[in-house]
């Protein structure tokens, strides 16, 4: 194991996509909403934990969550788990542990990577990772994993090779990245898909961090000189306090539109080892085990009668749930909360909506 | 009040009809499934209380049942709890009271009563129970209370009066009973109400100890036998390791069928204080109070969208129940169940009969 190989898990995330099973107190990558054994943040940690050292594995969440990450990952290096005390997206989280780790180890590499996705083959995935990392500790480019696309998904950003301008990442050919584009219309979605030239962003990035300092400096400056001020803070009492200034005087912005949009060293490296973002109940669906009936049943006991193509959860409770004469329905039982209602996206959401407007926000 | 005059109150039923949310363990009469603030049985007692002596009331239930009955009806007359060790229907549940009051009153009359109907007018209800005291005190007759029907209901009983018999019960014109009819075809239900002879069967019965007792010895002497062989023993250390042996051997048989079916004594006195036995989740929905959609609710906390002519009640948590895009349905939670199904009565027992197949009896 390469001891400069490092991994940033961005695990702030607010946890509305699976509500009601996810809540803002216990956001989706700290759920086995797969029924795996282990929560998201969980596998996410066990993955980097073949390709590199334990102790140089960071996470950064929201102050919020401490807990439940010292609970759910006590090999965690006390001193890596970095406590964001505001929301601010992708780029600051990124820069906190950029900035720390530079005063830890100039000479690391890292790879930047969300808490909550699921990989489906960990041997490819960990030999991507370290083709990835080799390759940036001595080349100055900011590479981020493309995920060859299996269908016109519109709930993904895609990004678009420049197929003139190929590299070899250890025998893998890579492109220098053309643009990179929001979730597409579906149309646009089948356009790409059939192009060969778009791969899904998997938000996963790898570079050392001499160039991301670099690259921070250039396209994000406020952000470089807010966290480049803390040099002798990092690992120091100062650190809290320095840093719940610099959160509230610093910007919200994504690593995606702050950095790689703007780059002109943002590499695609197109990777298969079978990826989703799971962000939606609907991913979920389609990964998720069903019964003979299409039925994806995660309960302790259930009766199910003339059910079909539905979702039945109950999470947190051990509670009979008996259910008949649904088609395509979602029934998700949790501890402070039951909802019943058509399985697409768009009902969820909607009754999400509704909370605040009915008064009742706290199960948010 | 008329020191002579008791009540005896039947609440051994058990909770199927109303499941899930009446249970064995908690069934119908010790539920406030309509929302009054009292549960059933309190109903009954206090129903009864305004017209006699609250010492002179007795609750009859099982031995299962007998905190509930404590916890529920803290007036009650310690020694007038009486607890069947087995269901053995309604008669000798009335005879173990009868020939207990035999040895406390023998000038006693009594109306023996379900545990667990509606009543509408408490008024009139007063006065007719009274009305049919007083007669029945110094008459040799078993009434019985009819009540006049407003639809033709096939889930009631029907008492077909005798009209060339009529008595006066304290100006009350009542008959002497021509026919008993269980639950009828809905053709028959039509016939039986436009008829005008006919009327629901209450299950409120009224007489003198003596002549209950008279009427016990000829129709059911076996149990006449069984009871009056504790005659030195009831409110006696003895009275509970007797009747756990005179149950034992005692056979199983109803009121109507073992005694009313039979006596030429019995007499249908026509009530009209509104009536329901609420035997099922149509006869609840009937009577409880809807939302402008036609749902009937009864939850803490509720959000309801595209939701019509459904029941939603959650009982025994504080819970939020979110539901949308659902008409005709039930959506009910208890604090160990939840069941969505179809609002229909046969949806619920099916599902209802599936659990012991599926091995979840104890939700039974």
């Amino acid at each position: 194991m390469n001891k400069n190989h490092y991994c940033i898990i961005m695990a702030g995330g607010l946890g509305s996509r699976f509500w009601p099973v996810s809540r803002n107190s216990k956001p989706k990558q700290f759920l086995d909403i797969l029924g795996t054994g282990k929560t998201f943040i969980q596998n996410t940690f066990d993955r980097f934990a073949r390709i590199m050292p334990v102790e140089n594995i960071i996470v950064v969440t929201s102050v919020q969550y401490k807990s439940l990450v010292e609970e759910q990952l006590p090999q965690l290096k006390k001193e890596h788990l970095l406590l964001e005390p505001y929301r601010r997206n992708t780029a600051p989280c990124m820069a906190y542990a950029t900035y720390k780790l530079l005063s830890e180890n100039p000479d690391a590499s890292v790879v930047v990577t969300p808490s909550d996705h699921l990989i489906m083959n960990d041997d490819l995935f960990a030999e991507t990772i370290k083709n990835a990392m080799d390759y940036a500790d001595s080349n100055d480019v900011l590479i981020t994993l493309g995920i060859k696309p299996n269908r016109a998904e519109t709930a993904y950003g895609y990004i678009q090779m420049n197929k003139n301008s190929a590299l070899s990442i250890n025998g893998n050919v890579s492109y220098n990245v053309k643009t990179f584009t929001e979730k597409p219309s579906e149309e646009l979605a089948e356009v790409f898909v059939n192009s060969g030239e778009f791969l899904w962003n998997s938000g996963i990035f790898i570079w050392n961090i001499k160039t991301i300092q670099k690259e921070l400096e250039a396209h994000q400056s406020e952000i470089a000189i807010l966290f480049g001020e803390g040099s002798g803070l990092y690992n120091t009492p100062g650190e809290k306090p320095f840093i719940n200034k610099v959160y509230e005087e610093c910007k919200s912005i994504s690593i995606d539109y702050g950095i790689m949009e703007k780059t002109e060293k943002a590499v695609v490296y197109p990777a298969s080892f079978g990826w989703s973002d799971i962000g939606t109940w609907e991913s979920l669906y389609g990964f998720h085990k069903k019964d003979q009936k299409g039925n994806l049943v995660k309960c302790n006991e259930t009766l199910l009668r003339d059910v079909t193509d539905s979702v039945v959860i109950s999470d947190g409770e051990e509670k009979l749930i008996v259910v008949s004469g649904l088609d395509n329905f979602m029934v998700v039982n949790t501890p402070d909360m039951m909802v019943v209602c058509p399985r697409d996206e768009s009902s969820l959401k909607t009754l999400f909506a509704e909370l605040p407007i009915k008064g009742l926000g706290k199960y948010q």
